[in-house]
């Protein structure tokens, strides 16, 4: 696998930067004192909160989508895009396509949460669904690709994605200077390898650690027994994260870069909601607490390290959100 | 009354900024281009939101809090700071008063969220209840005042408070530059003659629009008539805009630099807080919705403007947000 291809290095995420720098937003960084104290009572930790959740379209995946069409050839523009998600890489898509002035066809699963659905058509995304539970989206997509001319442009498994999504993270080493540990949620590992790629450049001795469910540990498994490891769809309300194994581009970035993955419940997912909420004042959805969840939960100690915290997004049924912080 | 005070100016707000810099979050200004696209479909506005919900505390409250407490002499430091307040003022002298090192004893309605009593308690304030409806907190106040020869510091009508709520819209202005509206939640009126001082030097062409509760519309009432209107407590949702009446040093600021005050009902509010949960992620309390309201609402005309929104907080209980945004 992937015998040809030229590893990804930091200079693709300059280059992406470069590509969406105007289009994205760059999203501030929010520090909390009542956060730093919750992980290390005597005052030496502190905690920088990348907020994703306030990107285009709710959530860092506008930056590797945007970042993939705007690398499309004519031919590309004129057949237009093909993708597959379960929500934040569809509205990406959708939005990203509509910037560029070209078609887009997004492959849904039929239980995907409808603020994400209908985002999508808003965008004017074409929506195609699938049953996740007895369908292979990837096999979908391939046939819709052949049949259409679309250029598919998958949700994690791409290296201009991954590029893009390392974006934030070069923004957050800019913005904060170097980390001791930056902490950044994880589901096929598009994010995770990109800040991997931002980090090993910015801030060299910065351990780089992915976050995942619990149910859904295929990244842990897949780094310490390096080799990709499909777990099946996982049952978990982090629904960004239900991915069943890493994509190829990024478990070659993370089996170099990355420091290790450690794993959160989720319930804890949902006192970090809470937290978000009441003390913070944002809205974050289920994955996008991964990352903080780790430190917030003590699953990763930071008591006297500088921490960085990759929040994904923030795109949650309001009713779904009420249910859960209520 | 206020014969011989000198009136406040900008350069308050300036030594205001000093002092609160580094105890205070410089925080951030969002865009969002679906708001964008409600007040003007044609492409022609720009709101920018200053984010005081992200504020210490929750609120732009500690920007005032602080700054009187700053000032205090040895003597005053001595026998500690004694306020009276609806909710995000109590928190915002309690927290500055303990990061000053001194004792703070709080007025509060016996009818205040639980959220806001609790969090006056954590930051180590003396919290004391009393009946809105039927009794006077200024009088509470001065008696307690004399007794235990605290210095009183008002939510609102005090020259350090105002200069102090001020530096919000210095910031916005230093941020994005000159603008054309400023819209500015009003209850006593520190936040809105704080930012009117701030446009008269900063922006002068700027209209400065106060927005308060329809049912709460004193400071509208006010401005009109050229006096300080009481109205009694009135009922909305906008529980840190429950004020009867204008303060005096505000009132004088107002009248001189205040363009104009509009009115939003409970219903725009709410319509509101979902907008902000649901497009921008962010938890924003019914008050602090009052200035976008007037803009998304269409009360406040913003077509082809370029304009300043300040969020004053995020308080409101998890429980009481959920049901009003679900």
């Amino acid at each position: 696998m992937l015998e040809n291809a030229t590893p990804l290095q930091y200079g693709d995420v300059e280059q992406a930067a470069a590509r969406i720098d105007g289009a994205a937003h760059r999203t501030p960084v929010l520090t909390s004192r009542t956060a730093d104290a919750a992980v290390d009572p005597a005052g030496g930790a502190t905690l920088f909160f990348k907020c994703e959740n306030f990107q285009r379209m709710g959530a860092f995946k506008f930056r590797g989508a945007y970042n993939a069409i705007a690398r499309f050839t004519e031919e590309q523009r004129r057949a237009g895009v093909l993708t597959y998600s379960s929500g934040n890489h569809a509205q990406a898509i959708a939005l990203s396509a509509r910037l560029a002035g070209i078609r887009a066809a997004i492959i849904m699963p039929n239980d995907a949460p409808a603020l994400k659905v209908a985002a999508t058509r808003e965008y004017g995304g074409e929506v195609i669904f699938y049953d996740r539970y007895t369908e292979n989206r990837e096999e979908i997509g391939r046939r819709l690709a052949q049949e259409r001319g679309m250029t598919l442009i998958p949700p994690y498994d791409h290296p201009d994605v991954i590029a893009g999504q390392g974006t934030a993270a070069k923004e957050l080493f800019d913005d904060v200077g170097e980390l001791d540990v930056l902490l950044v949620p994880l589901g096929g590992g598009g994010l995770l390898a990109g800040s991997a790629l931002s980090a090993s450049a910015l801030s060299p001795n910065c351990k780089v650690i992915g976050v995942e469910p619990e149910a859904g540990n295929d990244g842990q498994q897949s780094l310490r027994t390096g080799r990709i490891v499909d777990i099946g769809v996982p049952q978990t309300i982090a629904d960004g994260a239900q991915t069943s194994h890493l994509g190829q581009h990024n478990f070659e970035v993370i089996r170099r870069l990355v420091d290790d993955i450690v794993t959160v419940s989720d319930d804890q997912l949902v006192a970090t909601m809470k937290f978000f909420a009441e003390r913070m004042k944002m809205v974050v959805e289920p994955t996008g607490c991964l990352a903080a969840a780790a430190a917030l939960q003590g699953v990763y100690p930071v008591a006297g390290k500088k921490v960085g915290i990759l929040i994904s997004g923030g795109n949650v049924d309001l009713a779904r959100f009420a249910k859960l912080v209520a």
